[in-house]
């Protein structure tokens, strides 16, 4: 056997995967109505860590998933992502000019686009994982439920809501551990379990031991956010720094300080190692990505 | 055989139905994040002419579909329907205060809280959905499909923004049209789509028939509200009325004038029961619900 190819590349290739499926995904720039899907194509494509197609990347290969059922689950939770973010950034929400190195989408066209274009995106998320054909419908069907609790009230729309009511209020380290677990934690950890059941069924220690990995890296990634948002810039972030401390949000460096911050992020990342064993060295992958979100500097 | 109910009785029982689904679909008013929740709640529960839930009736009932899955498409539609009226209500898109005769969500909420219910809305739709499990899978699959692209940039959205960019600008009839095919037509479609697929299969045939007729009271649908919005009261329509003209949005009645748009609609009742001669008898309900449409007065 040859050895693996090297993390950076394997990155480098899936990135390119994911905005080339993102690309076949959306409607065309070109097809009515046109100014809304231009739109879309702007804030979706060409950028993003795409962390959330990695992880579906790396958990599909453990898995033994195939191309399509990959590229339309990667495809499925960035358009959800993407369209959080566009709604994130308007004005009644976080009122951000900056995203990805380029002007949000309410600054680059208008707020009423800005609010179709999070709207649409997410009915093309459930379009395209609704379109697999590749795997047994019923597991579709559980696929495409774990993406709707995960993206609704009880999950990512759920921890924003908790974020919009925190702001001034200080929570306790319990209290935003909650919080980010909604907020950003259900859809890495739906990632991941795209990504796996593209392939097959799942045991129920295959669940728990994804599910253990998931909550480390949710947590280790947004402690690492706060940790970037207090130290970085604007430039190297491609959006606004110290946004959290300037609207008196809540943050683990606010509530920890720095240093035990960066102890904490470590800590994390090693949990989230320790829940791959049972994979062996199948879940390479899966731990370079924790590595990646704990070590990034973006 | 015994005489069918009466349609006033029928309907009452449906919109019954309608209403205790989505009470048992959405999550409770005491759960975390509990603002979220009442505030969804809020503005979906209590009222609402339940035209989408009807139709999914009709058509299911025609169909033989169980209570269950009519229970689940009923309340997935539904979802989707209020969450583009909160969207649609704020001050970035309509600017409505009224909706139903309550406060609309931004009003009693905030516009934060406004885009948050729109966001989990969309999702609960799916979730509900996906919850289906007295229908085949691949079934099931086809009809979360069918509803996102009802709900996205080709469907929906895609009407809405089409409405945006039509502001002040004067539309063909055709194009008058095709927005409101999209804005409103998609997702009356989809219902009487889901209410059929929540049955059996359908054969081509039968799709194009009650495409036909979900084409006729779309358009009917809209006819009909131009010329309330251009006639009726506030206080009768449960929102604001003589906004289209205030807004100078193209609308039916400024095209065509207030009698041939009566007249409009009257043929497209005719053309709706047209479409549904193939069913015979059985479509009795779908009929009546085309008269509603037409003879309504809010």
């Amino acid at each position: 056997m040859s050895a693996p190819q090297a993390f950076p590349a394997w990155m480098k290739a899936v990135q390119a995967d994911a905005e080339s499926a993102l690309d076949r995904f959306l409607p065309a720039g070109s097809q009515a109505p046109a100014r809304l899907h231009e739109a879309m194509r702007y804030t979706v494509l060409g950028g993003g860590k795409r962390v959330r197609p990695l992880l579906v990347h790396a958990s599909g290969a453990l898995f033994g998933a195939d191309a399509d059922a990959l590229a339309r689950a990667a495809s499925a939770v960035e358009m959800i992502h993407v369209y959080s973010l566009v709604h994130d950034d308007m004005p009644c929400m976080d009122d951000d000019a900056l995203r990805r190195g380029k002007p949000t989408v309410h600054v680059a066209y208008d707020e009423a686009t800005a609010l179709l274009v999070g709207d649409a995106l997410q009915a093309q998320a459930f379009e395209v994982l609704a379109g697999t054909t590749t795997v047994p419908a019923a597991r579709t069907v559980t696929m495409l439920r774990l993406l709707a609790e995960a993206a609704g009230s009880k999950g990512m729309c759920g921890g924003q809501a908790i974020d919009l009511d925190s702001v001034g209020i200080s929570l306790t380290l319990e209290q935003l551990e909650r919080m980010h677990q909604l907020k950003t934690g259900a859809m890495l950890r739906v990632s991941v379990l795209l990504g796996a059941l593209a392939g097959r069924d799942l045991a129920s220690h295959e669940q728990e031991a994804l599910g253990a990995y998931s909550r480390a890296i949710g947590l280790a990634f947004q402690v690492v956010d706060d940790i970037l948002d207090a130290t970085a810039d604007s430039a190297t972030l491609g959006k606004t720094a110290g946004k959290d401390a300037a609207d008196n949000k809540p943050t683990y460096v606010s509530i920890l300080g720095l240093e035990p911050s960066k102890a904490l992020a470590e800590q994390l990342r090693q949990q989230a190692h320790d829940a791959l064993a049972p994979f062996g060295e199948q879940a390479l992958r899966l731990r370079e990505i924790a590595d990646l979100i704990v070590q990034r500097k973006a």
